[in-house]
């Protein structure tokens, strides 16, 4: 298996207007093609790209119940898992013309069909078609989606959890989370004091320095700052520390640094990476450095 | 693996005004999702759709060179590769979309990465997504895309070549073809006193009666129409005569007891069926009688 530059996250926060259904921002779509293909150009274009959904399918999914699924209620979920799958690939139709017409050569792979849950558990992953298309020289773009579940008919497939997968299998260098803020905060970020974290130390067996990160995340309605904080960790044990996690702002000039060389300098964005046990407090320190 | 009782294909010259790029006929998309949405009701909702492109994708393919690709020449390839995606998938979106709006529990699946091909044969077919969506419930909704090819970067799979595979892998009780005229015309359909073929009988070896409708075709620019000829051919004598296909109008009366019950009338459209070796005199002397 062929290794990946890059693994890159657009959030929906940073894609779409989350408020106003269906509503992408036209900014965020032109700073994600620009960025790939500044990538592409410096030579670092094995990038898989994975976007959240945003305001496109939250409002269809929400009203179907989803993501609880029903062993029994077929009939609805059906009709909302396909409303729901209209609305997420048409940001995905969005996003990959965008990076299409900057000159990258991108692809949609919609995680349907080659993706399946049970019990909202991964048993299926559709890596085949990823990885040919890399392989192909081409760059894959997905998105977070509904997927058949053998056991509650349906489910969510959330982006952040497809990138921890897609960590395991293609060994990026490094894994982008690219947002609407600059990065995690040590509170909500629009809360007056608020400071964004320069970096995190993971622990091996997952808790974090500095640890009040894990709990008070109440500045995410949907959860997704908790899953995504989860899923940056988990990639981080998982690797044993060999690819990092980075989150930053979308729009802005790190970005393209971040992807490039894994690099953030202080109040840039946040840095997860494994603790070396001999250098716990250190770590720590620097975790509150911003 | 369940059948499937129906296999539809609609045409891209029925969906699409041929000769303007990207203009989808929304009539025949309503006609579509129409149908379908009468199949369901009836009872007959295990299809499958397929559509052609038409004037999506073409213009690009074309321009590109996908279809004969080159073992060499790759960074072309991929950029038509991406842009005619763009827009069959556009396309394809737009069919699902509207049989979803119809009730419809329509999903699009894209046939780029789980499907490939060598020197443009199929080396995999992308059939799990689709039984698994079938079994759930569901309407896929396929469409003719460009693929990897492992000798010439890519390939173009036409829908037809698609429904060809799926007649084998589901073995639908018959295969429809929904296009933008009645049938098959013993010369090309604007000619004065062309007449419509009300059936075909097609021999063990692949030789139809009457045989003039093998040769002479050059109504069809794209090549498609023979190209559908063939494929109907196949489906019959592959399924030795289980599988009848029919032609019919997408935008007519006759389209929903044709995927219904398989009857088409005198001067309705077109079937082919597999010649039995007794009755050979009777089935040339119908084949003429529209």
């Amino acid at each position: 298996m062929a290794a990946a530059d890059c693994v890159l996250k657009l959030g929906g926060s940073a894609l779409t207007h989350k408020g106003r259904r269906e509503s992408a921002r036209d900014g965020a779509l032109r700073s994600a093609a620009g960025l790939v293909r500044e990538l592409c150009a410096a030579g670092a274009g094995r990038c898989i790209v994975v976007h959240g959904a945003g305001s496109f399918g939250h409002f269809q999914a929400k009203a179907h119940g989803l993501a609880s699924g029903s062993p029994t209620n077929s009939e609805s979920l059906r009709q909302g898992l396909c409303l729901t799958r209209i609305s997420v690939t048409k940001l995905n139709h969005m996003v990959t013309e965008q990076l299409v017409m900057c000159g990258v050569p991108a692809v949609g792979i919609s995680p349907f069909g080659a993706w399946r849950t049970a019990g909202r558990k991964i048993t299926q992953a559709g890596i085949a078609a990823i990885r040919d298309s890399l392989e192909a020289g081409y760059i894959p773009v997905l998105h977070g989606d509904c997927v058949l579940d053998s056991e509650q008919h349906c489910s969510i497939l959330s982006g952040d959890t497809i990138i921890e997968v897609l960590s395991r299998e293609f060994s990026p260098k490094r894994v982008v989370f690219l947002t609407d803020v600059d990065g995690i905060y040590d509170r909500p970020p629009d809360t007056p004091g608020a400071t964004l974290v320069d970096s995190i130390a993971v622990n091996a067996d997952g808790s974090i320095d500095p640890p009040v990160l894990t709990s008070a995340l109440p500045h995410d309605v949907t959860g997704g700052l908790a899953l995504k904080l989860q899923t940056a960790i988990n990639i981080v044990t998982q690797s044993n520390g060999s690819i990092p996690v980075l989150i930053c702002k979308l729009e802005s000039e790190v970005a393209k640094r971040a992807c490039l060389t894994g690099e953030l300098r202080t109040g840039e964005g946040t840095k997860l990476f494994l603790r070396q046990t001999e250098e716990t407090t250190s770590v720590i320190a620097s975790g509150w450095a911003g």
